[in-house]
């Protein structure tokens, strides 16, 4: 699997003229190698010239770790009192050249990069692999299904009463859901907002000790990762018998996001599938309220390639994986979104959450 | 409080004629204004220029999140089909100019600054920050001390066996240490390494599927974050009586990290601790084994300045906080490390950490 992926690694650099690729923090590094950084200040980088073996620089202390895979890379530790950047530096033999990095590799490393490499040329790695890891494999979509379906089995609970809200703080109810989420199998929470009354308004709230109370619109946006991939899904919840102000607002809402489902086929520009969304929401008198995006790509990363946002003219292609998720956000009043992961087939969308869209309610 | 911080970051940009400073990614951002950046891909980032008022740039959607402090900084909300990168661009107004930027800012952004602004010097943040930040104040040795008395009651727990290890994995025990120190109080849970039998020989291992058994080692790294701040010990237990081999590398250990501890005072260089333990680790007969620095700084993130490792010829200062930790690692047998936060006061080392360092065994 891994030496395939390299393969159309070094036709991409190839096709790029990069002379080296140097992976660091991030999911490029595991998607290729199997290797994760551990996100410290040691560094960890992989440096794949276009010619000739890759070498995986790696802290003495964390060799150990690291799965052998003389196929894919050959390990260099390197010990406390030595420079990696020095070590990187050799290993990409020489200044003026053409290099591409991760794009979430911390910015020091890079700055001692440059000043050991004068002249040298720098990009993010994303232009090599950005392209390569949006179009997901038969086994990557079958993860991404599984993560889903265990986040469906949370979002169930949430829509069917079954997670309390009313009375408890946004903050406990966040908690649950993530012990949920790694109960129904993911290793890791990456996030679980909860935005109850006005803070369902701001779409990144951070789950605080406001009391959910009856009668208000309460967003719940949630995911982790499962088995190397991430789920995210966004259900909202009003706690009583909604206004008709808010019926009407969600019937948008949920319209929006179905006709965006529905555009997101193969051939189509990924801001075609935003400007539906915007389109439904702006005729149903609501456009200044939905303030960002409708989605973006999820794999191994939480948000990666394509992002379905104005101006990416990119067109969708099998086996793309992402978001579709609009927003209505009235602000210091309540606010909704509906959020499924989709991945785009032969045979069309195929929206990998299933727990029901429709405007849920407690009395 | 952060006024009085911003005002010695103005110095010191001063004098190390730094045109501006841009804060992302990592503790820079928190520490100077309260906000945390989130870690995704839509940029977050405050331009502190020499002269003239900051500003935060942040995602519209996340504006909401931001508290206002207006005597630090003002909010430019940013559009998703605006570029973030050129609104920073603009307000450091034009290139060739020195600039710093988080150290753990992600490369990506970075790249198109240096695009953006032909000519300009980058250098990490950290030469402006750092250290600042390793002079802890008052308030935030409570709240070290704090996370480390919490981390202790787990560590006590582990050491007077109320957490069961012989016949478990270590991902099942690395779990429930996880567990109680959010029970104790932390939010968060940075790591927790349960390294067992030949395991323990790997300083960072990933807890997985191995069963613990009786008769061996079992190194236990953990810490968390706790208002803020991060706690993080080591405590080795014995699944059994250890033999006089075991006993004999554990009575090295014990010395070296009390020494180590006993050498932290203000004016000793940073490596002068590290040389202690190395010193009495390598008269035990060990000095091969002990591969990694002896400790590092630790505040808001869980590694930050001084770094205790050969080379570093900073001298301590009072309000230093940082660990102290050395380990002696037999590969394919089985490993050991002690680890502490220590503080250096007026009155010496303070360890914040008081949990019994004996080597402690199970029957």
């Amino acid at each position: 699997m891994s030496a395939e992926r390299l393969q159309r690694v070094r036709n991409k650099m190839q096709e790029l003229d990069i002379d080296a690729l140097l992976l660091s923090m991030g999911a490029d590094l595991p998607w290729l190698t199997g290797y994760t950084a551990m996100p410290l200040e040691r560094l960890t980088m992989l440096v794949l010239p276009a010619e000739g073996d890759a070498t995986l620089v790696v802290p003495r202390l964390e060799a150990p770790r690291v799965e052998p895979r003389p196929d894919i890379f050959e390990v260099r530790a390197w010990d406390e009192t030595e420079d990696p950047v020095a070590i990187v530096a050799e290993l990409v033999g020489g200044a003026a050249k053409s290099f591409a990095i991760s794009d979430r590799a911390w910015v020091a490393p890079l700055l001692q990069l440059q000043a050991s490499l004068p002249g040298s040329q720098w990009q993010p790695a994303s232009v090599v692999t950005g392209p390569l890891r949006a179009v997901k494999e038969p086994a990557e979509i079958d993860a991404l299904r599984r993560a889903a379906q265990a986040a469906d089995r949370v979002a169930f609970a949430l829509v069917n009463g079954e997670i309390e809200l009313v009375g408890r703080a946004e903050k406990a109810v966040s908690r649950e859901i993530g012990e949920r989420l790694i109960e129904q199998g993911h290793q890791r929470v990456n996030f679980a907002i909860v935005g109850s009354g006005p803070n369902a308004a701001s779409p990144h709230h951070e789950p605080g000790d406001r009391v959910i109370q009856r009668n208000e619109a309460v967003v719940c946006d949630f995911g982790g990762t499962m088995d190397g991939y991430c789920s995210d899904i966004t259900r909202t919840v009003f706690t009583g018998d909604p206004p008709a102000e808010f019926r009407d607002l969600y019937a948008v809402l949920e319209r929006a996001q179905a006709e965006a489902v529905g555009a997101a086929m193969a051939g189509t520009p990924a801001e075609d599938v935003d400007g539906v969304a915007r389109r439904v929401i702006t005729e149903g008198g609501y456009g200044p309220h939905f303030i960002h995006r409708t989605g973006h790509g999820i794999g191994l990363e939480e948000h990666e390639e394509p992002y379905l946002v104005g101006g990416n003219c990119e067109r969708l292609e099998l086996g793309n994986a992402f978001s579709v998720e609009p927003g209505i956000y009235i602000e210091g009043k309540w606010g909704a979104r509906i959020e499924d992961i989709v991945v785009v087939t032969k045979y069309g969308p195929d929206s990998l959450n299933t727990v029901d869209h429709g405007l849920c309610w407690r009395d």
